[in-house]
């Protein structure tokens, strides 16, 4: 595995961290591939603190060369459950989470993006990494692998090292067309420790998952479906 | 003027306001378009907080609808004369300005127009102004028509209400192919107060403009062309 690595590229990569199980999973996959991860996560008015603590675990752990947590406050907006004081939707079926969800951040996708371009930038890398996922959540428009060509395409007009050639901004998407359960069973193989990372949208102050969100369900479908116990802690039912 | 606005669009719009002349002439044409504008000012680790107040004073002259002033660190990253301590370039040729200037951030203005694109997205907006100019500032990246028309094709992939069609994101460069002394000019005929503006990189406490870096040398030269005094107070050469 060690003789595999250094034969490859060792580039920087920014990574896009936020503490989930999708991030985490993205992050062994740079890894994996030789980059040499520089994870960034936002702090943007979540309702819960967890997330940056979560991924700071997994920063360390994972062993990245640096991590940044960037403070940007999308509440100034207003709007979407994840930052406002809106009720989170409980047990709702597959099909309802298919729509766009009451949890959805306007423009997130993109901000957060554009903080990575500015710092692949300064990096001199030219490789972003993301969890976005079209299956799970195909009622984001910013997780469509359409969206994501078109911000390529935008990144590589936008920065003076893609405008002096010394840059090609890629967006790796690894998760796109993954269900939950492959990518579970991907970042198993990778060595991923998912008892680091938070998905649930209402966690207990203890930090226990509330099992009911959309994150929950497909984040426990997704292990059960591989035969495996989420080694995160659950309310009680 | 009056009955000409009320027969016009009073369509909300979100409008990138630095405090410096572009911004404010910008401001300006989306008032004569008839759009009813939102101010959007960042505080991003500028080496001075006059742009800031200069900002303020013109969003409330110009009776905007609301001013967010939004906090995003881009010293963060590192690099460039406008948020870390390097020193600004003086006295440069035309030409020289030609090339990517020192003072270029990094992105920066696809992180605004991100945050703009939010913004408009909780407004029901689908109108975005911004001061970019592709003859002065040739040298930035995110500057070029064709860089906007890329941001805009994105960003009509990347929220909600532009993939449920509710939404049609325009990007206005109205400044886009204008000289500065053409700018100065429009801004003249609109009515515009630029004894309120600061383009200076480089001003003393007192706020007053050192009339030799990359913006004041344009700025001043923009008057001179339209035989105006330029208002602003400069430092005694």
């Amino acid at each position: 595995m060690n003789r595999e690595k250094s034969d490859r590229s060792t580039a920087p990569a920014v990574v896009l961290l936020s503490g989930g199980l999708d991030s985490s999973t993205v992050l062994a996959i740079a890894k994996s591939e030789g980059f040499t991860p520089h994870a960034m996560t936002f702090r943007y008015g979540q309702r819960h603190q967890l997330e940056i603590e979560a991924a700071k675990r997994i920063a360390a752990r994972m062993e990245v060369k640096q991590h940044i947590i960037a403070d940007i406050d999308l509440r100034t907006f207003g709007g979407s459950a994840l930052t406002a004081e809106i009720a989170v939707p409980k047990d709702r079926e597959a099909k309802q989470m298919q729509e766009i969800p009451i949890t959805y951040v306007p423009a997130r996708n993109t901000i957060f993006l554009s903080f990575a371009l500015a710092w692949a930038e300064v990096l001199e890398s030219s490789d972003i990494f993301i969890g976005v996922n079209a299956v799970d959540y195909s009622g984001y428009p910013d997780c469509r692998p359409e969206y994501i060509e078109a911000y390529e395409r935008m990144a590589n007009l936008a920065t003076k090292a893609a405008v002096e050639g010394r840059q090609k901004i890629k967006i790796h998407t690894p998760l796109i067309n993954l269900t939950k359960a492959e990518i579970i069973a991907r970042g198993m193989e990778l060595g991923v420790d998912y008892s680091l990372t938070i998905s649930c949208y209402d966690p207990s102050a203890a930090g226990e998952a509330c099992g009911r969100c959309d994150a929950c369900l497909l984040r426990r479908s997704g292990f059960q479906q591989n035969q495996l116990k989420d080694p995160v802690p659950y309310q009680p039912m």
